[in-house]
């Protein structure tokens, strides 16, 4: 079977295969969630493979764009919050401090892949907010403004969605996602930004390539 | 609460707060595919932090006892295999070559993580099955043959596991997994192996740290 075909109906297979049509159910359920397969409307099809991403210090857009691939970004909303005491120390600001709350839904390829939630010190960034057009690079942004991103530190994690993210992202709360946090720094060794990436499990692949020091 | 703390009965916790017992559950039921909470007999407990372990080259054990944790394996099975068209080209064999594979539960800190399935072309490493110590590491005993990693190529996705791997992991088949994909290259640019594993998520985090070129 190619991309983009529909699969036969549940009691088609089951009558084919002998088996229970939970069975097949079930089984459908599992290539779904595993993005084998995904739904248009009531019809099942075959999904496109999943993207490949390298894990990169570089912005999201520049890694899609890379291999050829669109990328867009949806507002989802800014937010003013003022540091709690983990935050205040990630940052290196202090407890209270502004912080300006950045959140957009990440499209690859017409398909909603995932959702980045970017907190920054808002007392660095002035004018961000109203100048900033949300369907650029933050990265391309922060660059601009003089600041060199010279090291990230990432946690990566398995979750499985929320009811909001699930509905943000178009996906089903069983599927497993990744989520990544990142500390990124600046070439003085100052917090730049912390920011939570939630991907799609059934829709993106990261690759990693290490040599030998 | 600390790590270990029981949590109250189900009945108690829809008491005091004022909810349907089954919402209650499916709490419980989130807390623990996370990882927040885990399972002793009938009663649930806090879990312990995730274990974080650095994405490198080096091996499992190596990373975890860089932490200061436990690490052992147990063993699986020895296969004998063929290599197909895809392992074949992977390995730079032909196919159907004899493939030699070990599958093996990692265990940290006494929990069962992961569960590696590395597959080697059986021609490079003679003697292999007969002498090598399940327990011990791999890695350190490719080397002991005057292999050297070079570069290592990982691609990393989520998934769930099937019956086989959370019997073998005693894990919920519902708990989000990650999954690596590696194949590792030698000094002189030859596949040394190709190598599955598939670890908790609600138990394990990568880490990973990145500079500017």
């Amino acid at each position: 079977m190619q991309v983009g075909d529909p699969f036969p109906a549940e009691r088609e297979i089951a009558e084919k295969f002998a088996v229970a049509r939970e069975t097949v159910r079930q089984a459908l359920r599992e290539l779904l969630l595993a993005g084998r397969v995904e739904r248009r409307g009531r019809t099942t099809v075959v999904a496109r493979p999943k993207i490949q991403q390298p894990l990169a210090m570089g912005s999201y857009t520049e890694a899609a764009k890379e291999q050829g691939l669109s990328a867009g970004r949806v507002l989802v909303g800014w937010t003013d919050l003022e540091a709690d005491d983990v935050l205040a120390d990630q940052l290196g600001i202090a407890v209270g401090d502004p912080i300006l709350q950045l959140e957009r839904v990440l499209i690859t390829d017409g398909v909603r892949v995932g959702l980045e939630t970017t907190k920054l010190p808002a007392a660095r960034y002035p004018g961000l907010r109203e100048s900033f057009d949300y369907e650029a690079s933050l990265y391309a942004e922060i660059r601009s403004r003089g600041i060199r991103f010279e090291r990230t530190v990432d946690t990566i994690e398995t979750t499985l969605p929320d009811s909001r993210e699930s509905a943000l992202l178009t996906v089903d709360i069983r599927t497993p996602m990744f989520l990544l946090n990142r500390l990124s720094y600046d070439q003085r060794g100052v917090a730049i930004e912390q920011r939570r990436s939630l991907y799609r499990g059934d829709r993106m692949t990261f690759t990693a390539v290490m040599h030998a020091p």
